[in-house]
């Protein structure tokens, strides 16, 4: 951490900074200019509130050096961690796609799209059951029913399945049904949760708040494997800006900023960020192109009467034209990805 | 509901979207212009999922009517409400100012806090009990015996009290010790944490999340209320933009555009908004002109050894005399504010 | 200037960097502790083009230290400055009300509006002659007819006059009719048209940009001031945000920041920043309560039928019942203010 | 356009709306349900200031239904439009790459950056000759000398050349030496600069404003449009979003939506929007993946003494590696791309 004195900052003013830093047991490393002074601090910053050194006379502003996560931090952990999910593999050599209804609504709705999913590629089966919606009077989610349902279509088609959980309780159900769970992106900074998820022993999916910061984002992350949960992967799937013409703004280029800051694996939603069924090819293209781990789509068999985010759903024709056009693209990306269906022919 | 049609939609596009507004208990109306077809839905909206019609072939969009938030609705209910905290009343003829710690740190810190912002005029003393921070490392508060303090602290000042809320087990003990519940702007729209605030009986303050729309808020309030609980207050604390300068950007203009749509009580932050105590007073003054019903602002003993938050936080001189400055704005806002240690000259 | 390198940065890495910094001509300071190395960078900065150190192995990231504006930063000159347009004084002691249509209709629309304005209390007439839209196909101004009109309704009321220009061929004819000209918010980093502002000799009002930051705005200025001319007033109109419920999000806070960083007077445009007649009062007095130097407000004879921004001018009637409400708020904020019909009472 | 009326609009308010419209020569469809009344308004819309209708009396809002731009608008040109530059073609069928450096800095860079990117399959040279720098103490652009190295590049290797305007001195100016002109994002909305950039007669690169939505770029397309040049290409280049791990956020998923709304060609800019040239090879990969008819991208022989944003430019042996990872991308993309050197092995 660097204090930049303001210009002609007084000598007293520099003294009562730091006699702060060595009264926590820190060192000041004093570096006097022609125009400011600036004051390096060296040690264990976790013993200080430093944002506190901004009230201090004549400072300027503060400046952090390191990074405020550790486990999550590639500095620390330069080899790409591999998250298994189920019999799955998330990490730098597979394509992993995660392919379902936004809501789950029904068993033979669940099967009939599982089946389908697992036929055109995908390797793990999403499915809503805990639905957190914007209105209270919308549908939100069958609950435990829900979860069961996912572990019949997981047994029968051999797909790993994800749900998201938004209580303790729902974590308490998903561990005993599902193979890993989600936190929504409205739940990214519910700090209860995420170190709940991180005692749940079941690998985590966290998605990106809507305005979260990178930084922020990986601070979520550290706060589940500093529960000893080192298995996260991370979910961009846009963030809200001022455009309107999709309904989140796609932040593709986290996927590359997570590579350089990040040993875990990041996938894309590009369901969810664009909010159009239209748009979901091209930006499922672009997540692979630019080196995400994997991809959430949402699929439906029948999107005009999807209980949630219809608009979005692909139906089971354009997902399956989909994965068989990302094939290439996930060849030259050096992934391994196999469309099941194939082998069948 | 409107649905809007494609230049040049077909006829049997049309019939459709028609046909499944009806085969959903609904009314629909037709209009066709020379350029564009319009489709006016009439009904009871929750029988469908209205946005699933922007699958159907040549719709082009959906444009809603009616709001999703009726209870915090100020068109069903037009009077201005009254929330009532211990024994402060927050609406439209009072100015209340809601001060303290951002976190509970020790017993004698809070009673020495509690008896200078009382003394100033506030009428509730804030104080965080259970912290939500950034990162797991940071200090997460004192959480029960925090509460136990505020308690004492309220009964010694004769102040009203109120303590943020971020777990069910939270809100549980909260119940016991204070006399208003705060929802933190991360936790918006943790929505079994609203409906649990919704039931516990207490008064709730609901921060306004970083991203969330003005709709999303109302929403959330709206969650709360439709447990049967009445009294929420919303506080503006400033919402995420490009800017950089003050931490967030105060959304001013949220306390009409509120004053417009609701007839929920509103308050203003200008504390976490700006992040700086050097534009806290500034704001203060902005956010009583501008009608707000009442202010939240941090207070500490000693800012730079706050354990949390002390470049935002007042002194207890700054405070007492940003006090003083505020009490002629009140008037001329038409509002009721006594600063205490008046009566004592 | 401040350069951090990477935890176990190469020793040949920071010699390279010192080298470059020396080899323009500049000094360096080596700070090495135990986490990172810090290399500080003193002395005249323009000649290196500083971002380039970031491609340098094993840099971190840079940290400027000073403001890159000079003229316009409060550092060097800490008395505040006064601006002249005509015989109106824009600075700290006086609230100054720009005020009329948005776009000159006709001459009698103008003469009476300035009528009306001044007996309001407005001291300067604003009328927009060339008007940026964004379509082609709206109403775009009457050009130099318009400033005509402008000067005539200057003259017969003894206001001063205020009017955008776009172009270097509109700040030509400025000059010869109004006494001052305002550049708009989608020209603000238009620097050939801030320079020839700047040439004019008339003084300026800057309007921020929509996504403007406080530092690219205050630069923006400097271009005008490093022509030689130093009369310049910042004029806060709103910013992009994700929120629609206003046009745009006024950021009320950027008052107090300018009035720490600039000496250069800033006002507040609470019509732009809206969209909407309904929350100019309420922003107008934030405005005055936070320490704005002056206002902008838009006001029309007809806003049903304004040929731009109808939605948010106000009637003669509201701007005559706003200018009396502001009053006692401009006494509160120590601001002399005086609406002219008061005398004839 | 739609007038929404407020639920329980008085019969006079309604009339009243009518009245209005009729009297500007349109027609009003009247549609009265039980919660709303809405009145669709048909007949040529420049004919009046729709907006204004907000200020009627219980109007709720008012819907577009028809976008104000017609030239740039898919809906009448359902066919994609070739843009032609010297002699390359941008459109459906071409991956069209322009490379070079940001600021011409002496004849001898610019003619060896010339040959290097020709080399690697660059099809048209940019490089900045007027600069619009934040700051006024920036390198701004060696101007019309810049342009004349510029034209002698392009006669020597063959390549079609691009150039930024500022203004109409340097239009002027660029109709001489290049074959295409840019207009950038800080003047995207300069009208006076579009509108003559409409008469030059040549091509013009449109760059996407920081914070112009995408109704907004296309409409200042229509500017160009207009004035009879139908030559616009449309250039992604990153918006202002609150997230600062890359300078801008690249909007990949304009793309996709510029594919729907327009004929005109779409390219994307990796290296303005991400602002570090570590991240643009995976960001031209997205652009490709997804759609994207060219890319502009950023190269200097020496970026660590760039003069203007060397901290994105790649060097030769970067951007050489990066085309030849793109042809295979550009293949699955169904777009013809060339490696000039290939041809010598």
């Amino acid at each position: 951490m660097i204090v930049i004195m303001k210009p002609g900052a007084a000598e007293e003013s520099v003294k009562a900074v730091i006699s702060y830093i060595e009264s926590n047991g820190l060192t000041a490393h004093l570096s006097q200019g022609k125009e400011v002074t600036i004051i390096g601090v060296v040690g264990d910053k976790t013993r200080l509130s430093t944002e506190n050194l901004t009230v201090y006379k004549d400072v300027d502003r503060i400046v952090p050096v390191t990074e405020s996560y550790k486990l999550a931090n590639k500095k620390f952990h330069p080899e790409p961690t591999r998250v298994k999910a189920g019999n799955v593999v998330i990490g730098p050599d597979t394509m992993t796609i995660m392919a379902g209804p936004c809501a789950v609504e029904t068993e033979e709705q669940l099967m009939c799209i599982a089946r389908a999913v697992k036929d055109a590629g995908a390797s793990i089966l999403r499915g809503g059951a805990y639905k957190p919606r914007t209105s209270p009077y919308s549908f939100q989610g069958l609950e435990e029913e829900g979860l069961r349902y996912m572990k019949r279509a997981g047994e029968e088609t051999g797909l790993a399945t994800i749900c998201e959980v938004v209580s303790l309780d729902a974590i308490e159900a998903a561990v005993k049904y599902v193979d890993m769970i989600q936190i929504g992106a409205r739940n990214m900074q519910n700090f209860i949760l995420l170190r709940e998820a991180g005692r749940s022993g079941l690998p985590v999916l966290l998605k990106r708040g809507l305005c979260a910061t990178i930084d922020e984002w990986l601070n979520a992350a550290e706060y589940i494997m500093s529960e000893g949960n080192p298995n996260v992967v991370l979910c961009e799937r846009g963030i809200r800006t001022f455009e309107t013409a999709t309904r989140n703004t796609l932040d593709i280029s986290a996927v590359p900023v997570m590579k350089e800051k990040t040993h875990l694996p990041i996938i894309v939603d590009p369901s969810h960020s664009t909010g159009s069924y239209k748009y979901v090819p091209s930006m499922a293209k672009a997540a692979v192109a630019c080196g995400a781990d994997g991809l959430m789509i949402e699929v439906h068999n029948d999107p005009a009467h999807a209980l949630s985010d219809g608009p979005q759903s692909l139906t089971f024709a354009h997902f399956d034209q989909l994965t068989r056009e990302l094939a290439p693209f996930c060849s030259l990306a050096g992934r391994s990805f196999q469309i099941k269906s194939e082998g069948k022919a």
